[in-house]
């Protein structure tokens, strides 16, 4: 066996308890846990040792010069409210930060990992009061009182990150650790105050009710589960005061069963999503499940970028009218790229269709990746689609105004992203795989190994591909029982013309589904999926107008963008030839394409004709390089657009 | 003479000091006060009447209602701040309706309109303590203490607005009315508490600026004067607490004098820039009036709408980047087209260059005809030029939070535009003419009458047109002296082909400039102007991109636009032929046109090609009616678009 399988034997429980960021009791597909999946190569790892070496550093150091962990501190030494620091939900990012490293613990089993858990755990543990309330901001003397204010207080919220980071520490270090009791006490607490006969109120930000029915599912007692539905179903019937942005804003507006369409706030949008269909699961509720689904497929298909960011306002971080996606005005918060991924995710278990792994990928490589700095000490908070004119570059020690920065930036004042980034890049294995009673499914592809306890017996494979870059993915069989079981490998919407090489045959694969290889293997069998990789123009639907009469260019998972780095000017005048496909050389991508010049702007821009006394110039370019979307303004400030102008 | 010159004789100190909006002691040419000119027919004088017998009940019974009136007896009463009602910039709402009242009394002479200011100005003035501080919401026992919070508090911009009203009523009755004494007493308090030696701090909103320097002009006391001076140069250099939205929103972030474009909230920005150019006027400053130039000049060429809106962003009510104006996102606000009619006036006055009352004129058509209901009952807060959905119709007593009406409303809870309105349009005829050493200049083309004294002697002039319906503009000698003068007459820039008749000839005039007739006028000469008023396109400049591949049709100072109830189908698969101008019948415009029949939104609305699966038929239409925008919605709710896609 190669240095690859070291790890090939299954953890004691890997595959029914431990490692799993998501536990469906029963699914179509079941999850793999972070320790049966592990990614040994290509940009995903990358970001897996950035995260583990810079990134949570990064997140915790800031967290502690802001005062935000030290808020814990003061509320045990009676510091409170005069030395309170941060914004009412500062709390929930060190509970996703705790996440994070339970999950980055569970990821390599580097002690320095558990000893950062248990050392900030305790500093947050130490806060809590008797009956297992946790909050820095509420309830003390001189502080509002707890719950006063539900649609702005994110008390609960706050307990549900809480609760989530319990979660992980009980999946990777097991239900006895001491932090998850201290989960389960805030949990209880939750249960009492906000039960059938208590405190009928939900929460103005969404994230207790996937925390919820996560916690039931980690041990067993069905009272969060209870009251993970009473939350659900509560929401939606004006339960929540008004607010300036109206009830839609925290979907207050309509019940989540009825829902058509995500509205709203996109991350409060999602994350409810997300719980609703953790509860649709749990309690078999066909209708729930169909109406999230129904929910996430019309907004797929009319209210996200081609990036797969969602959040068309930066009024209210809320989504847009149905095709209103300007690419300017792309909102595209990181956050709601995650809570999608979380959304589609659960829907892929839910239901095995492929078009969800689709949309996982196309935010993992066009938000998730989007937003690190390359050295991991920046973020975007914001994902825009067209930068008009560079951007600030924020200093290391700079604190940013949320969402005001259009470089990455090191640390907000409302600073959401960078932490959930963490927990998800540390968790992110369980992404790529999963199984069910006929075998195993490949839904995202890098180089890894998969290990997977089927029915018939233990799996290993080796998945030995440079994806993105190159479309070929070969699955090595490193370990099988003898009996018959099915590989699937997901086949990308766009990747028509797809083969899946299997016995030395070669088949024709469909776009859109899973190619199946199905037989009894023995260890050393090798299938390999073909995926066609050209860069390809992009079209978008009419109704779209922002994007009318431009182009975007995909090539696989990943849309490319135009910056002025390679243009040696500013974006605005480029226009691109769409009579031949974009070209490929040397691995990177190319159009035809010519800028025009364009005078100082005139008096009034509107005129008789197009472009009279505006274009002063056409220069032909021949071919301008593009760069990935998730790489733009690595090389410092520049001007950027994914959606080109065609020539015409 | 006719029934028309009834009210030719001009009235006492009319010119010199009676009925002028804004009146600068040096400018290129002088204004002329709203009892030198009556509008006598025409739409202008629709909503001048509209406005005389129902908007300002209507405003007036809304303030009432929700007791935005009561809170200065409640502070008579000691019942504040237990019983305030309203946002903290409330107050202001009842002192612009002040103005209006002022202004309207001051045109029409009505003296129930006397009455009506009287009574109202009394229950304010009670509320006035005794160092001259008048305000509702700060100050008192169990409220903030006053000044606590210049970013949001608005109190200087309340005392603004109250100055404003003042002003309106030294020029309508004269300065020695109580109410004005009112207004004195609050502007010493303020130039007291913010002298040179005062609080260095300035409002979070802009407008106490240009009142204090009418103040100045109506009172000759310098101080104001100079008062204005340190609110203007004080601002810009971060004196303002941080806040969300960044120091731009409220353009404390760069000098006003340094400010090359409009930044951050519109209206802010414009009402700043007025105070800004009367500051610039009064003190001979070009380097402050070449800011403001330079400024509006930008921002007419980089970031207005075809309409003549400003602001492209919902977020902060701001302006966007250059080009950036979405039509479907425009915030528009009815106030920020307000305030840009008062700088493109001041700057008309200043330098006396067609090209500010073409701006004027853009945003009077557009925007503030635009807001009003046909009944006067229902204002637009935003003015977008992209309506994707019908929108919800308020009932006749719901208040509509700010900006979520897409119809228009009867009261938003920030009801800053109505009463904006309802003082425009009561001092509209100021708009229209001024006059200089050497004679009279028409900019705005109206039914109406003008009277003017000039260094030769009295002026009557009797304007006769069906303008904007029609391009032909009489202008008829009532009165004139013996002497030469000259009579200009403004060529907007889109009419190319304009004539003027005079003495029987008739001579080409260029567009964008004012033709002039200079010569011994006598009683019953006629000048007739004839601008070619035809339905045009109007293309954007290429770098406005949310309208590539689409044009916008215009007739005259008319922006049209195509709406639902017209096309008998959403707007959203309509397709425009440009081969051939606009059609017009009858008085109505026409282009022709084909609708797009689009499917049900697939699964993903971004593909290989353009429209694949998407375009499912096309219905060839013929010609397709369009209305001006500024009756968009009078027939129901509807979809609606100004910018329509190109047939290509």
């Amino acid at each position: 066996m190669s240095a690859d399988t070291a790890r090939s034997s299954l953890p004691a429980d890997a595959v029914d308890a431990h490692g799993l960021p998501f536990a469906p009791s029963r699914s179509v597909l079941r999850p793999l846990g972070i320790a049966d999946l592990t990614i040994d190569g290509g940009v995903w790892a990358d970001m897996q040792n950035l995260n583990a070496s810079t990134m949570i550093e990064h997140a915790q150091s800031w967290m502690e010069r802001l005062g935000w962990i030290g808020n814990f501190d003061a509320a045990v030494e009676g510091r409170l409210p005069q030395d309170r620091t941060g914004r009412e939900f500062s709390d929930s990012e060190i509970y996703k930060l705790l996440e994070a490293i339970a999950w980055e613990y569970g990821r390599t089993g580097d002690a320095a990992m558990d000893e950062r858990f248990r050392a900030l755990a305790t500093r947050v543990a130490a806060a809590q009061e008797a009956d297992g309330y946790l909050n820095t901001m509420f309830g003390r003397p001189g502080q509002q009182p707890r719950y006063s204010d539900l649609e702005w207080g994110h008390e609960l919220y706050c307990f549900g990150h809480l609760i989530q980071a319990g979660v992980a520490r009980a999946r990777t270090v097991g239900a006895d650790d001491a932090f998850v009791q201290v989960v389960r006490r805030a949990a209880d607490h939750v249960c009492r105050e906000f039960g059938p006969d208590g405190n009928q109120g939900v929460c103005g930000h969404p994230e207790i009710e996937p925390a919820l029915v996560e916690l039931y599912r980690a041990t067993g007692d069905r009272r969060y589960l209870d009251q993970a539905r009473l939350f659900v179903e509560r929401r939606g019937h004006g339960v929540l005061g008004e607010i300036w942005f109206g009830p839609q804003y925290f979907q207050d507006d309509v019940p989540v069963r009825e829902a058509t369409v995500m509205n709203g706030h996109a991350v409060r949008a999602n994350y409810l999503a997300a719980g609703a269909a953790d509860l649709a699961v749990e309690t078999d509720d066909g209708e729930l499940l169909g109406a999230v689904t129904r929910q996430m497929v019309n907004t797929l298909a009319r209210r996200t970028y081609i990036t797969g960011g969602m959040g068309a306002h930066h009024e209210g971080e809320s989504f847009g009218q149905d095709f209103e996606l300007p690419p300017d005005r792309a909102y595209s918060e990181t956050c709601a790229g995650i809570g999608s991924i979380m959304v589609n995710q659960r829907l892929l278990l839910a239901t095995g269709e492929a078009r969800f792994a689709d949309a996982v990928e196309r935010a993992l490589y066009n938000v998730v990746l989007t937003a690190p700095a390359e050295d991991g000490r920046g973020f975007y908070y914001t994902n825009t689609l067209h930068q008009r004119t560079p951007g600030h570059v924020p200093a290391a020690d700079e604190l940013s105004p949320r969402a005001a920065s259009s470089l990455r930036a090191p640390w907000y004042a409302v600073s959401c992203c960078p932490s959930n980034l963490t927990r998800t890049f540390a968790s992110l294995g369980a992404y790529l795989a999963t199984h069910d009673d006929d075998g195993v499914q490949i839904h995202q592809f890098a180089e890894s190994t998969v290990r997977a306890r089927l029915r018939q017996g233990d799996v290993v494979l080796k998945l030995r591909t440079r994806y993105p870059a190159d479309g070929r993915i070969e699955v090595e069989v490193l370990d099988t029982p003898s009996a018959p079981w099915t590989l699937k490998l997901r086949v990308p919407s766009w990747a028509h013309g797809a083969t899946l090489t299997s016995e030395g045959r070669r088949n024709d694969v469909e776009a859109g589904t899973y190619a199946a290889a199905r037989r009894g293997f023995t260890a050393g069998d090798v299938v390999v999926l073909d995926l066609p990789l050209h860069a390809r123009w992009s079209y978008a639907d009419p109704r779209v107008d922002a994007v009318r009469g431009q182009v975007a260019v995909e090539r696989g998972p990943v849309v490319m963008c135009a910056e002025s780095v390679d243009l040696g000017t500013d974006v605005s005048g480029l226009q691109v030839y769409t009579s031949e496909p974009p070209v490929e050389e040397d691995g990177d991508v190319y159009v035809r394409a010519r800028v025009i010049d364009l005078a100082e702007p005139k008096e009034w821009p509107f005129g008789r004709e197009p472009g009279t006394g505006v274009v002063t110039g056409v220069e032909e370019r021949g071919l301008v390089r593009l760069v990935p979307y998730h790489s733009w303004a690595n090389r410092g400030p520049s001007t950027m657009r994914v959606w080109m102008p065609v020539v015409g």
